[in-house]
């Protein structure tokens, strides 16, 4: 089928558009709905933080640490950088003995330009916590102190870190990990491309418990309901991970990735999926996962699909707050 | 023929991939090069800034206001909100007896990101001086001061400056007024939607005096001019004007508009060229812009064909500085 299509307008016209696949698996791997380009492996980028962030419940170092929901949301969060991520972050590390020197993520401004431009007031620099990775590294750090590994190049693909998180990978979505195309992501650790039909798969079983062991279902729940709880700690104010769940408080996980990826599951439903925006586009995949939710959510609850459909569209306003145009989803 | 294709790659593999279409044509209006959609209107945005800035000249205000090569480049420009944009617009406006309150641009923080964090740093707010347009609302406001118009509302379609405008912009791309589809621009003027092809040949046309009367082609001709002697204040530090237009100064003009366009000129050569990247994104529009460039030199010029090219690839490094990947342009 074809790919959906984000149409940008300006007046009367549209002004660009965006093409994206999307796959809505259940937890036998059957597709539920299929666009575009399902079975090319993809770079789902920070989409799998929740994959990445097993081998840390499954270890047992986040609960020899003793993190909560909200420290298990940071851990699989793409964080604003704001105050509160930063402290937990930090509180994380300490609890590990460990201090932000021993991250290997990069430093970068916070992405939300009202966070930079904040710090900036403040006279203050971006540290590696304000990398909005900082509690997936810190995750990865306690599983280290925990495993008794020298933490340092826990980076690196050979690490025990990183290998354990390839073969979680690989499990969950169901291929070979010699099977999944590397490159180096935006924190410096490998990123594995996965077919969006496998990525979709990997949330359906984690949701559902099927074809995944007990304890790896359970430790992908335990983070999936810790973002659900603490969804502002997975994502930032005003930011779209936010908003799709709060709109449905516990019954939506959903996850963006660098380059026009989203993922996430919806439990009830016992459905995974996937979505990428051929070009990269954020704005691309925000808009069609909203508009995915609202078909999915669709016969089964009809206020909250249409929760989710007036997310999917966004009013564009210019600099004298007048409106010039939107984003909005055309299914095929 | 179709698209050219921008692809982002990460490790070995393709990542994420844009489509550009692209116009390249001569003053007679000949396809020289043609790739993907090149008779749909779009809308040039920023990037028909020079046509935007005939009325200037052509009215007398420009000489009247004594702007020189500076204040034409920024009457031009998609500036960074740099210090020196800042003050020349603010300059520009006195020199009529206006201020910064006369403006209809609208407030915006300085897209640049260590230009903004430098505003943010020294405790300053972003003013109307700072939008990326002022040059060009300050030109505006010059020439309906010079015409003894109201300044008021003349970002509105009807006012004397925008029908000024968009006679301007008919007439070099040689269509009717009536033809071309209106929206509002981040701006909040008119921006009206033309084929590449007739963008392309609307600045072949004012490079090369073919087609239009002959004071309107000075008039593009000393705008350009302008621009491509003074490339960072129509741009700004780092930006991929300023590097295109240093790259071969004074024989390349090239300028960028919003959602993925990029239109200019190759004097010498004889040529206009605009091209649209189909998702509206600035890196694949950037990427497509120089490897045009380098092909056009082909032939002509080697080493600056070799300089093209070279601009045309852009190596992606992550937040530690390890090379994960590359922005490069594939012909079809």
């Amino acid at each position: 089928m074809k790919p959906i299509t984000i149409e940008v307008t300006r007046g009367g016209s549209v002004e660009s558009r965006h093409h994206v696949s999307l796959a809505v698996v259940d937890g036998a791997g059957r597709d539920v709905v299929a666009h575009g380009d399902v079975g090319t492996p993809v770079f789902p980028r920070s989409a799998v933080k929740v994959f990445q962030a097993l081998p840390l419940i499954e270890s047992g170092a986040a609960d020899r640490f003793g993190l909560d929901a909200r420290a298990l949301s940071l851990c699989c969060a793409s964080h604003s950088g704001e105050d509160g991520h930063v402290e937990l972050a930090g509180t994380m590390l300490e609890r590990a003995g460990l201090g932000e020197g021993d991250l290997e993520c990069g430093c970068h401004w916070p992405f939300d330009q009202p966070v930079a431009l904040s710090l900036a007031r403040r006279g203050l620099q971006p540290t590696q916590l304000h990398n909005n990775c900082s509690g997936k590294h810190a995750g990865f750090l306690c599983t280290a102190v925990h495993l008794r590994e020298d933490p340092k190049s826990y980076v690196g693909a050979e690490h025990p870190v990183q290998r354990r998180v390839r073969a979680a990978i690989a499990d969950v979505t169901g291929l070979a990990e010699g099977d999944l195309p590397m490159g180096i992501d935006g924190c410096s650790i490998p990123t594995h491309a996965v077919p969006l039909r496998n990525l979709a798969q990997g949330f359906a079983r984690l949701a559902g418990g099927e074809g995944v062991a007990p304890e790896r279902a359970r430790a992908g729940q335990r983070l999936m309901d810790a973002c659900m709880a603490e969804p502002w700690l997975m994502s930032g104010t005003k930011r779209a991970c936010l908003r799709l769940m709060e709109a449905a408080p516990g019954r939506v996980f959903a996850k963006t990735g660098a380059e026009g990826v989203f993922c996430g599951a919806v439990p009830e439903l016992g459905l995974g999926f996937a979505l990428k925006a051929e070009d990269g586009a954020t704005r691309a995949a925000e808009a069609a996962v909203a508009a995915t939710l609202a078909r999915l959510w669709q016969g089964h609850d009809v206020e909250l699909a249409e929760r989710y459909d007036s997310l999917s569209r966004t009013h564009l306003r210019n600099w004298q707050g007048t409106e010039v145009g939107e984003v909005r989803a055309e299914w095929p």
